[in-house]
């Protein structure tokens, strides 16, 4: 029935955590209960999908969220219903969940089901939609790394925090001289260090994007101490890595079976400046604060934006695409296409040019 | 010499206070120093142009301003060079000063200035154009309101302030079951109500662009306290009216010549709620909160980038035009054309809909 | 039975709002039911002792309320039962409704009441004692003006609120020479003014406690402007007033009948500045800011400490006592003694002394 | 000649960096310039009056440094001039340097030295004292680990910033059904584990003065898991080390010799609760955040307090003796004796009684 209205819709939040991710639920479920629709929320993401844990989302449910940190929903890492770890007798055998899934969406009785998540929780998105699903997609990652729209939903809350951190420790490293490196996230895509190096105003910034080349860090350092700036703050992403190295692996990662050595890639930075400058060096690693805590005002706004207009997508049934900002308006974009475009910091980009004029150091000397 | 490199501008900062004023100087400066161009800070606006106050900007003052509030060049709403007010036997006289801040401008050496300003500021540096003065703009105001650009620098962190306040309202409001009327700035233009009231999940808004009727206000704040929300938040723009009425003049406006009796229309608001509903209402009038204090991290950005942006168009000897953000990017705009579009919120803007589609009431059952 | 142990308690928030009430609860009822206790929440302050409105309060209704402000269980400023609003034919009759109270008290089996409030709370808790029932005091006061506590909590929070403001307020003061009048709470007390304006770095606070004189206000603006410091900073309680003057009745007062002129002290002192010393000044009232919001972690951990200890004079059958702070301590107090002694800022206060030496103007040359 | 005036004040601040030492100095200045007196700030702490670095400091020098962090002064960690270290033929020997110091502080005709400091610089000044120095102390530890005042300022503002990651990492961890371990500073005292454990609801707090047992931790975790509260958060101190093993070298420690194998407790916590409990853990290290930034309100008034009782101990020639709070009031007590005795956390401490109240773990059973 082509002209069939929609009646109930589900919505699940997928993989890590991001602020806005509630103010996106509530932005679909309020003008949703407004249309007439039910709600259905689905728990601990694909993983609810597949095992049928979910809960029904009443107005009630989504009052006073808007600026709450995590998700009401719970989400998961894991989970993802093509590719199911299953133990037998000890031993884990990759299965394929997706019958359960369409089962439980069916039996649900669900006529769409609004997506919010990255990359990975979008590919499976996909091939759910191929199996008869109706998906909405809502982009999720405090990366900013997706091509399809402007900004994603919690990089801005990403920003703020390393922008916060870095402010502390700048009247920390000046009063004792010293150089400090931050760590923050972005394992292929250099955004939340750029950006927050920037709004920090940190003097050297190290990218994935921009490989580095440990004289030119010795050498901004040692300028600045010898124009009397005796600190030095060094905004890191977690892959950024030297231009005749290997990306760090971390020493917790379990795959590492080479002798551990080092935490990060802030400590083997901190190490190396201390060295090779013979000035006080101090890192610390961001982690997990750039994923906690009350969204921003302004990815509350994106969130809430994102949220309902997703919800009118759904309704015209506008399956198989996604919320995306463009300039100051939301519009919508093919899921498909969005998932193959990745956004990574070009060189020529206006932010590093940016950086650049205000005498910015990306660890290199060719640009 | 149309070849010849500019060696020297001039920099002041005109108008009320903005949070990222001091982001924009040291991105002027910064790389200006880079170019081998000296720079110069004019004093309190157009004040400092016509009486000849100035100091020079080397990168020592610029360092470490990124993240503070104010203009280390001060500001002043009053002078106007072409409107300058001169006592005489106690009688103020309005005269034409032009030709003094022409005389310092030359007498300084200027290739440019650099005008960082809101409307008032761009409309004198229109005129100063007029006589000769190679002027580059950078728009300034927290309100948003300029169509040129898609947004202003210090516009987030007024919308910070209003969300956090807010925020914290919230709680109180939900204590003791009590409305709640936030007065925030917006004479013409709603933004900061809107975008500050959607992220601070305010439960009607009222902006000068939507005239609004008492009814609709009493009928909601009535019907959430019958849904059992035994209070409400409502976020009023200072330039918010009702529709039969005009804008409420305040008790301090010294024009007003009538018994005073308001101090503006968030105790206007206030009042006729609690007289109409019976319940318990509270009012506060945020005021020069959102001018002060450290810049958001967005604003530090925007800030930079304009300011960089800046000198470069300057470099370029592309006067007589300003820096506009267009999507991701920081284009340029004729100040001419940029002075003649205010941005106002129309109701078939995007946020409108979106509050809209979260249950906020605009104080009229028309949109 | 003396030996007989206690098995159930009612908990209620009387009064004005105030960061830290949630902790209280939580700090009660968390131990409470690890002793075997159930716990009653009594809504809306002694409004729902009165008409018997209650809620069981289990461990998943305290958890993850520690950092929220206002209280879960509702208050009122009304609701004395002793005397009783009742409106007969539409004239409004005080009758006493403290049977109903006891009756309530006892159909509910309670074997203790614990009540968190400020003053009057307090007075009517005590009436309450002599009827029989028996009373653990929390005191609830952000004024701070209770001597029988080293301090109370919420008063760190709101002294936070006042200092942050103050923060923003100096920056766009400075840009802009100009003074700035802030109107804090404190009707009689006025330790929020005098810690909030020494963390702020108010250049002047005005107290309840110290008639101020003009002149003295006028010189020390004038003062600083001739030294190049255009700016100053007014701190100002709502409950200061001048030395030959009544406290300025407020424009919303339902009981002021004189033609209405300002709206309260901050309007008047700053007109007042204005007239007398030629410079811009501007007032802001940060009125319900300072009562919402997260309490700050001084206020959280006071506040748990008083709730797990009030708990604790529960179980002791320790009645018609209080939880105090003493030194790094909490300790008891009876009821009876704290709401007889009122503590206000004295003129030989270490703290007064501590703001005289920084520089601040009290409003007089007396001190 | 005992009757006569002194005239000229040193002040210097030695160690880690603390947030409020600016509020410190400006509160000996201030008051100082008024009595007549002229204050040199000595350079780096302890190094610059070995090496003879010093500037005079104006009333504008101190004028809005009371919100700043760090120390406008510099300071060191390094630098005791009875325990100098000089490089002789690429070999470092210590040597005594007092006599250097005396010199200076002779040369420069100090009548008094205020240093603000932790133990270290206490030990230092009380030595210099033996020497005939004049000295008046500020003690400065973020630690709170000092018998002789109620609070060191610095404190709650470290407790500020690991309550605010706590609030933030709570949300994570909810959605995300995750343990989260923050390591936070406390080499030898818990206080800071303590009171950002109780103000964050921290779950676990593991203190230096309570060896933990590995099996209490991991019940606690599981039982929360068990009661439906999938998530849980671990504030550990630096210094926490299981009542079997030893205190866990960081991985950047110069000193350790053994092949490196975790970066500090809470990574090796974190991996010992995953494995054991077989529920996702992941840990951050808070670093120098606890050290950087704006004082709260509470330590600006602290510190304030501190630095104008100091300057009038120096006026009143109470050499010997250090700044210190009791109660409401400040005091002063010995340096001597406040060196002597270190405040430790005891379990029978109320703070200790107050966490267990509401549920905290300190990974034993036996309190």
């Amino acid at each position: 029935m082509e002209n069939e209205k929609i009646k109930r819709i589900g919505i699940l939040t997928g993989g890590g955590d991001c602020p806005g991710l509630n103010a996106v639920i509530r932005g679909v479920a309020k003008p949703a209960h407004d249309m007439g629709l039910s709600v259905l929320g689905i728990l601990d993401g694909f993983e609810g999908l597949v095992n049928g844990k979910a809960v029904e989302l009443y107005n009630k449910d989504v009052s006073g969220i808007l600026a709450t940190g995590g998700t009401i929903l719970g989400s998961s890492n894991k989970g993802d219903p093509f590719h199911w770890p299953v133990e037998f007798d000890g031993q884990v055998k990759i299965t394929d969940k997706s019958a359960d899934a369409l089962r439980n969406y069916e039996g649900w009785n669900l006529d769409a089901l609004i997506a919010i998540g990255g990359d990975g929780t979008m590919h499976i998105a996909h091939q759910l939609m191929q199996m008869g699903m109706n998906i909405i997609g809502v982009p999720k990652t405090i990366d900013n790394d997706l091509m399809a729209t402007d900004q994603t939903f919690g990089h801005d809350s990403a920003v703020y925090v390393v922008s916060e951190a870095l402010d502390r420790l700048h009247t920390t490293a000046s009063a004792h001289h010293r150089v400090m490196v931050v760590e923050v996230m972005g394992r292929y895509a250099g955004w939340i260090a750029l950006n927050g190096g920037l709004a920090g105003g940190a003097d050297i910034i190290l990218i994935p994007e921009i490989p580095f080349e440990w004289d030119a860090i010795y050498d901004k350092v040692i300028e600045r101490n010898m124009m009397g700036k005796r600190f030095s703050i060094v905004c890191v992403a977690e892959g950024a890595k030297p231009i005749d190295g290997d990306m760090v692996v971390k020493a917790t990662d379990p795959k590492r079976t080479d002798p551990i050595q080092l935490g990060g890639i802030a400590e083997l930075v901190a190490k190396k400046i201390e060295e090779n400058t013979k000035l006080e060096t101090r890192y610390i690693v961001l982690g997990h604060l750039q994923r906690g805590g009350s969204p921003t005002p302004f990815d509350r706004i994106l969130s809430t934006k994102f949220g309902t207009y997703a919800i009118q997508l759904a309704a015209k049934k506008k399956f198989g695409t996604m919320a995306a900002l463009k300039g100051t308006n939301i519009k919508s974009v093919s899921i498909e296409e969005a998932i193959e475009n990745q956004k990574l910091v070009d060189t020529s980009d206006q932010a590093v040019k940016t950086a650049k004029s205000v005498g910015v150091c990306f660890g290199t000397k060719k640009i």
